[in-house]
């Protein structure tokens, strides 16, 4: 037996996004026939949207209805402190803590050789540019800790170092996350927590 | 910080779906970001067409672009064995044993007073149809082992017992999956296959 078309399509549709495998898939296309047909359009018309009617500010890159963005229109954030993060959902989590005032830069990608996304690929340029202009004092390179994110953070690093000297930068804080336990920590961010022990 | 709209509201749409949590969707939503506008008009026509490009088969209400549909129309089926499953997804796996060489009814829900779903919602009266049709000599209650499925599956057994007498009626069989261990094995599930237990 053969699936009909329409299902398989949309089967294969889900299929391409990460993290949903040929179960889920299929299980999201037989949910879906279940639902009425203008929520399905309220839907597509959600994707079909996403790109046309939103932009990348021209400052910082975060996606965004407008240009500049909330925050780099926002005159209550410290436009002195400039947060570097790789991917535009990483602001989401650090805007959740309510504790940073600062103002941001999406490179978009991380330096990563193995897939193709070299220097040039990912807004560096724009972020030294930025620098360049000057009123920035702090960078804090808020990229992944693993390793395409040490070494861009890395790269980034020198290159401020070297061009933006009377900048400072910053990179956050690797220890134990809060509500873990030592006994289950991995041993490279135990290490780490060892040797980023604060004093009382 | 507010999310741009249109990415709010495709996150809105990934979660309205079954096994899709806050942050899935949010990472969905964002992932999309980097997808070419064609492949979301792709995924968007897919979505609005789903429904409107397939039919619900007249003779076993399976999804299909024909009616009647593949299975049905099939001359190398046997159609004196019909097996009656929950959800079009269900006939999925078991054509893909391969083994199966009977047709189908699809109940499209099951008897579920706690969802407000009663025995007149589901296609119960059109199977008993069927049957009383003749040329049916035996039905597969193929129900998800879980408590409603059980319960309809007890109930169709009673309304085919008491109207259709000379049809049989199966159940498929009840205990250890295959790769399973007897060690991590729930006791009802033990206990089934001792009930069912077969001479070598």
């Amino acid at each position: 037996m053969k699936l009909a078309k329409p299902l398989q399509n949309l089967i294969d549709s889900f299929e391409s996004l990460p993290g949903i495998g040929p179960k889920s898939a299929q299980r999201l296309a037989f949910y879906l026939l279940h639902v009425p047909q203008e929520n399905l359009e309220c839907f597509a018309e959600n994707l079909s949207s996403l790109k046309k009617n939103t932009v990348e500010c021209s400052i910082c890159f975060n996606i965004s209805e407008t240009d500049p963005c909330d925050v780099c229109s926002d005159n209550h954030r410290d436009k002195h402190i400039v947060c570097v993060v790789e991917q535009a959902i990483d602001i989401l989590a650090i805007e959740k803590t309510g504790k940073y005032y600062g103002i941001y830069h999406v490179l978009h990608g991380r330096i990563d050789p193995l897939n193709n996304i070299r220097i040039e690929d990912i807004r560096i340029k724009q972020l030294l540019d930025r620098v360049k202009k000057g009123g920035i004092s702090e960078i804090i390179l808020a990229l992944n800790p693993d390793m395409e994110g040490e070494a861009t953070a890395m790269y980034l690093n020198k290159q401020l170092k070297t061009n933006l000297d009377s900048v400072k930068t910053t990179r956050l804080a690797y220890g134990l996350p809060i509500g873990a336990s030592i006994e289950y920590a991995d041993e490279v961010t135990l290490t780490k927590a060892f040797e980023g022990r604060r004093e009382y």
